[in-house]
């Protein structure tokens, strides 16, 4: 997805309603959507599978349309032979995303579970509960796939949301959007809105701005697009601009393993986040150690850039720059340098590093804990690849997004990053006065219940 | 605190080093306080105590100077005379604040609490522990007490913290800096820098440009001042700016009950957030419930506001306008309402409130449910009064502040709010690309420890 531009969309009318209804309305479906049991929201999951499978064809159909378009942009250059590829549906993609939607339904439901349970004295029970956000803004690029996954989770976690796909991806979107109804309107308790399609680009920034009646952005996209929406909205955004992570190579390390753990955490699909941009060498293991992995990464195709220091073991390094060290590749490219000592390495990645994941490969364990005691980020890992980091690795289900911020949540996210929390107190009338003052009756705090950590 | 103004500060100097430096110090420190034992930690906090009742004679004459000031602007009209009480100390009050910190000692430690142990596979471990958020910058009202407190909760939580108190407190605040200086110093584990106080009033929007360097602003003050902070920064904010509570007295209300708990949540102390602004009445039981309800909070001297049809039982009312019903009075001020039903209260609320506390008092348990359930806010009560959303009547240990946001940390926000968490990963050099492909090893995912709920 590209940015958001002032670029009419041909196909926004004027009987499109103003946004804020949109989200008004959806925002009213998810006061209903908040309270549905789990086994009607896992129907209206199963429906919805049943339904993009009779959709089948008219799906494709409309896919063939969009891909028709594409090909034509493809050829202007005006889109990426890669996002073509994204925007392509068939019969086992779309198998696979209808076996996406039943595995939703197997996720345990996040909403409604107790946190605490607390006594705060005779009769006055307060529990903290798990709660849906409410209204989710979801843009993603030209991924008909996206769409459906999103969709499914939300129904799951009881939130609305308002989706906007790649204008490359319309008429597959609203394909999938119409079975996707069609498949809700089976259940009764199901209420209307929840779900809505957005159409035209500028609708972006119109949803940027419903601070009150949106309550999270997902954006899925390239990092200049995330960089954007977080510079464009009050609203909070989950997920992450940069992912420019670290794999440093200690003076204890076992070099096999941290040959193989460079080569998987760069080559093992370089366009992921989580790969590494630079490798960091103690300049004790240089003189062994950069050549070999120079081969190493070479023979997958790896581009190397170096510092001087790099550059003394291995001549023939393309010669780094400032600007290498805050670069997030993305490609097979990979930056690298001699540090001095521990603390020079996590001296770089403090400055460099856009706390995702950083990671040692040391046989010294006392190193190892200073590099993960003292390293921010939202993963610090020792003698692991960083491509480790990922929402099914770790084993979260579902994975909603990778957020860098420091305020949980944080890291890769799952099913949790869409629920939030309330404070329910049932009592028989207690009065704040009878526990003030001289005479104050005292509070018990007896907990029945504590997966907080609160006192 | 009244609104930042460009109004320059005559005791800033020109040798104030720049904030954004300060701001570096500060998070140097907090990157060696982030690994503080508890021992550690306490005994900081132990060594301020001490430190505060050795220093005194100079806190006291500290605070004189700044009385004398404060008198004058009393006179003139640009202090209040509740401003001047908050702002005067004496032996006891210096007593009570070293009583605080003591306090926070017996707390327990937030940070480095694993949250989940999970196997992934043989000898590749994921942790997810707690951690300090790093730098917090705190802007509080002309309070020095809330210098102390909230000191020794970075202390506790292993933060760095910037303050800026109100200019009015500005010697008191330098004289308890100084002695809380002169305790850390004491610590020779404990960093230059972790506290440190700002001085002039410019450095208010300097601090919340600090993007990047400063995790987390809490803002203590009015309202006004609340929005003025998160209208102008791009950091996370803890806080709320306004608390527009109601109490809804349903048709199957025990009436008696009614009338203590409007009168408590209205009168106990009306100055605070989760007190009462509105109070909505079920049409079936205002005849009998509004004249009685008007005699007892006229006796504690409100000031009662309806609509017509509360006008209709108590014809002596002020009307209310439209204002009335998102205006946060924190005075004796209290408008009602008639609703015709549960749903058109639950209206009422979702329109005006402001997703602090809400409350209804009905013997009706399924009426109480559908409240609890679909009423949007950090705290929704049935039969108690909405005095008791706060983190000590909750047993958090302290408050840091109430958040009416919906992303967690929401409601009443404990020390859990100053700490964040990481993944920790620990290998044995293992490789995303063996967990990968047709000949996929599988994970295993195996929990030693989960209190987060995560699949």
């Amino acid at each position: 997805m590209t940015l958001a531009t002032d670029r009419p969309n041909p196909s926004a009318t004027a009987s499109t309603p103003p946004l804020a209804q949109q989200a008004r309305l959806a925002r009213a479906a998810a006061q209903r959507t908040a309270t549905l049991s789990t086994a009607s929201k896992n129907a209206a999951l199963e429906a919805i599978a049943t339904a993009l499978l009779q959709d089948k064809d008219a799906i494709l159909a409309a896919n063939q349309a969009d891909l028709a378009r594409a090909e034509e942009m493809v050829k202007t250059g005006s889109l990426s032979p890669a996002a073509y590829a994204r925007l392509k549906l068939d019969a086992d993609k779309l198998t696979g995303m209808v076996a996406g939607v039943r595995e939703v339904i197997r996720l345990g439901d996040p909403v409604g579970r107790p946190l605490l349970i607390r006594q705060l004295d005779e009769g006055l029970i307060l529990e903290r509960r798990t709660y849906p956000l409410g209204v989710l803004g979801v843009i993603f690029e030209s991924r008909p796939d996206a769409l459906v996954q999103i969709a499914a989770l939300a129904v799951k976690t009881g939130n609305s949301v308002l989706l906007k796909g790649g204008s490359e991806a319309l008429l597959s979107c609203q394909a999938l959007m119409a079975a996707i109804q069609q498949g809700l309107r089976r259940i009764p308790e199901f209420p209307e809105g929840s779900l809505q399609l957005l159409t035209s680009r500028e609708e972006i920034k119109a949803l940027l701005q419903l601070e009150g009646l949106v309550d999270l952005i997902i954006p899925r996209g390239s990092n200049a697009f995330v960089r954007y929406v977080m510079d464009n909205t009050r609203i909070p955004v989950l997920g992450h601009a940069d992912g420019i992570c670290h794999l440093y190579v200690d003076r204890a390390a076992n070099l096999d393993m941290a040959l193989d753990l460079a080569v998987d955490s760069k080559t093992q699909y370089p366009a992921a986040c989580n790969a590494i941009e630079t490798l960091l060498i103690h300049q004790e293991v240089a003189p062994q150690f950069l050549p070999a992995v120079a081969v190493a990464l070479r023979q997958k195709g790896v581009e190397l850039r170096g510092d001087p220091l790099c550059r003394e073991w291995v001549p023939d390094l393309i010669p780094t720059t400032e600007e290498d060290w805050s670069t997030e590749y993305a490609d097979l490219i990979l930056s690298m340098k001699v540090v001095d000592s521990l603390d020079g390495a996590i001296a770089h990645i403090q400055q460099y590093g856009s706390r995702h994941t950083e990671a040692i490969v040391t046989e010294d364990t006392e190193a190892a804990q200073r590099f993960l005691d003292e390293v921010d980020a939202a993963g610090v890992f020792h003698n692991a690849s960083t491509r480790f980091a990922d929402g099914f690795r770790y084993g979260l289900g579902a994975e909603v997004g990778i957020s860098t911020q420091k305020m949980p949540p944080r890291g890769p996210v799952g099913l949790e990053g869409l629920v939030t929390y309330r404070y329910q107190l049932r009592g028989k009338g207690q009065r704040v006065a009878d526990y003030t003052g001289p005479q104050a009756r005292p509070f018990q705090h007896r907990d029945q219940l504590n997966s907080t950590g609160l006192a």
